[in-house]
């Protein structure tokens, strides 16, 4: 019997089994629900154990790991996940209660279905399955699962550090791949980095009628003259030394940048925009999507936002930027350019505050797992996957791909584009479910072999 | 008698009325309270009855104005007050009732009491302690007591317009003036006038995820990029023919701006700052704050802005302005300046959304008026007024001293720079609100004589 005969057969009792992991609401930025929370935890060590292989919940300073490992042999697979899922709010935009799955339009509905529990559960049955098919795997698979991705992972990095032995591997494959527009699965082999900053100026210590506009000095006047100075008018970034911190892409990045089928014009009306930021098109956008740095903001604040006027000089104004860095552009120089640039510049009085770091990770598009990665689609008979030097988000996928220096992938996830992540309604395709089971069993046969 | 010695043997009286007026709380924001506002405005026109004038309430689209008129003559006197006041909130801040009228420290304490029941009633009283001594006015005098003030007085414009005839006078003396920080009058010959106006960007239909940061449109980076051409890098306004709509200040508001006594450093520690925008000082400030028009920035918001990092690329930002605008300087055409600014470079895409328009009002600084105001303190003897020729503020004062073109300035209130004027523990010198009773009728004296 084939891993897909065997999927096909199974299809009632895999559904149930993801139905039962989804109800446990497993939200880990609430922290009072720490039973229900480790009950969820207990339920994946279990399905490990189901499955034959060695389970234990490790402790840290917030959510457990689940941390699981079966098979001998000479080569070693890691494979990460996350059993924490976002808060369901606002509940009144569900069509269905996020924690008591709903099939409908050939699909289930669910918060966590594909962030990242659907996930976390197909490679678990594909690991069954693949049993099933062909006994204990002769290589070493290891599955790391934690409980705290959802809240940015605050207790990941010591874990790594305290256990990089428990987690050595050849390869990779993290969570968060999906299925692009028209279906064709997408394989990232990196994530960017990024140094999450807030400006923050002040001008007088309380608000001022703004008859005294003409000389009071003003805070968001202050940090637009600041903001002037890291794009210019073009919107180019114009940071001091970035750029010559980047490693540059490689061949084979540019090449595989050349070969991704990019539909600039679906995601142009799925954005609602006539052209994209500087009237990039084509591999140009493409590039700067997945190459190049941003310097993104993602709020401003100050003074009077209410509805009408109020004639007032703000006492403060803040800033908050995101910048999404590439491979050589650790956060931490990074930051430091942002305070050198400024201070070069005579912005002293504004204030850097540090929010968030996190490494760029990268492993090269012509790596052994990417190829597995491909192989095993089309082992399934799927011939267009498409590989991506890099996602343009980030994450911690650093900690083991740069840290531990383990080539790290992310493919064969249970999502699609529109998916719904972090959203109501969030869904997955009950063709896709089924079919990264049977891609994940695939996989570990391509990988063992 | 002197009318200083009718002002000191009446006091307990005067300041038992105060209180009377203080108690009622007229809040011109809040649209419910119909009757009590009513009253209010009631008790003002019987005031003036007892005065001795015709007093009536006149209707408008929005709260009654009390209209009154006394005294025949060759000259005529218009006053201008409001009765209502600004909301008291944050209540939790006033130390006394706000509308329960408190003494301590030598002051009397209530909402309103500055601005500007305090200024409307002395005026009333001081025109009953004129009568005392002299009889009948041997001028008109005429009384204008708004209702609207505090919300932008949305009704004045057509009352003004509708009642020419009846508000006909040689000069008005407007609310709004105060004594400044070391004590000396202040008279003021004119307000700015004001464009307020929000600008719009939009990028996508909703908030994307900032891995698209680098080809995703944003709002918050667009407005910037078109504030960048409302001023320079060295915080100079760049707006398209802003300065040649002005008219130049004269001779005599340069001689008058080189007699102000600015006491620069006492607004910067009052304010807690080190410098002022541009690093002006001295009577360059000063002419920027009264004879220049501003491009300040009110307010503006985007996307993420509550506590630590969410990685968004906002789908809209908006930014407040308010130009305030010297003689010369419409709010109409300076709409259209804007607008054709943005246009000119590029910026269709930003939406300018007038929200209020203001005229400028000028009167000479060397009018009759003025020395009229000036030479009635020094009956008092008090000879360090300080004539400015403008306040930086602006106001309805156009309708008068524009359209109508009747000489308009501000002088001799109750307040002075610290009376907290729309905040917590409103409040006035019982000095200087017994100073005002006394000035009012020696300016009533000067004016008919």
């Amino acid at each position: 019997m084939s891993i897909e005969e065997r999927v096909s057969g199974a299809r009632d009792g895999l559904l149930e089994e993801l139905k039962e992991f989804l109800r446990m609401p497993s939200i880990s930025a609430r922290k009072e629900d720490t039973d229900g929370f480790r009950k969820c935890a207990g339920w994946v060590a279990e399905k490990f154990r189901e499955a034959g292989a060695e389970a234990r919940m490790m402790e840290t300073d917030g959510h457990p790991v689940v941390y699981a490992e079966i098979g001998e042999g000479e080569k070693t697979l890691l494979s990460y996940g996350h059993y924490d899922v976002q808060p369901p709010e606002p509940l009144d935009l569900w069509e269905s209660d996020p924690f008591e799955p709903a099939l409908r339009d050939g699909g289930i509905f669910a918060r966590g279905v594909a962030d990242d529990k659907g996930d976390v559960l197909a490679r678990i049955q594909a690991l069954r399955l693949y049993i099933e098919e062909h006994g204990q795997p002769t290589f070493k698979l290891k599955f790391l699962i934690e409980g705290e991705e959802e809240i940015g992972s605050p207790n990941l990095a010591p874990f790594v550090r305290n256990n990089a032995e428990l987690l050595a591997a050849d390869a990779c494959i993290w969570e968060g791949s999906m299925k692009d527009g028209t279906g064709r699965p997408m394989i990232f082999c990196g994530t960017k980095g990024m140094a999450y900053v807030e400006l923050r100026a002040k001008g007088a210590s309380h608000d001022l009628h703004s008859m005294y506009g003409g000389i009071a000095p003003n805070p968001v006047w202050r940090l637009i003259q600041a903001l002037r100075t890291i794009k210019d008018e073009n919107g180019e970034i114009t940071l001091d030394g970035l750029d010559a911190l980047a490693d540059p892409p490689s061949e084979k990045d540019l090449e595989a940048i050349g070969r991704i089928p990019f539909d600039e014009a679906a995601m142009k009306a799925s954005w609602n925009v006539g052209a994209f930021d500087r009237n990039l098109t084509g591999e140009a956008a493409l590039s700067e999507m997945l190459l190049r740095p941003t310097a993104n903001i993602a709020g401003i604040q100050s003074g009077y936002t209410g509805p009408g006027t109020k004639t007032i000089v703000p006492s403060e104004a803040f800033v908050k930027m995101d910048f999404r860095l590439v491979s050589g552009q650790s956060p931490g120089p990074v930051l430091e350019l942002i305070r050198s640039h400024l201070r070069k510049r005579g912005f002293d009085d504004i204030e850097v505050v540090d929010l968030h770091g996190v490494e760029a990770a990268k492993t090269p598009v012509d790596s052994p797992i990417v190829r597995t990665a491909v192989e095993s689609w089309e082992d399934l008979g799927v011939d267009d996957a498409v590989v991506y030097p890099t996602i343009g988000g980030s994450g911690p996928t650093s900690l083991i791909a740069t840290e531990l220096g383990i080539p790290t992938i992310m493919t064969g996830s249970v999502a699609n584009t529109d998916s719904r992540l972090h959203a109501p309604n969030e869904w997955v395709r009950l063709d896709d479910y089924f079919g990264a089971v049977g891609y994940f069993a695939r996989f570990f046969e391509r990988f063992g072999s």
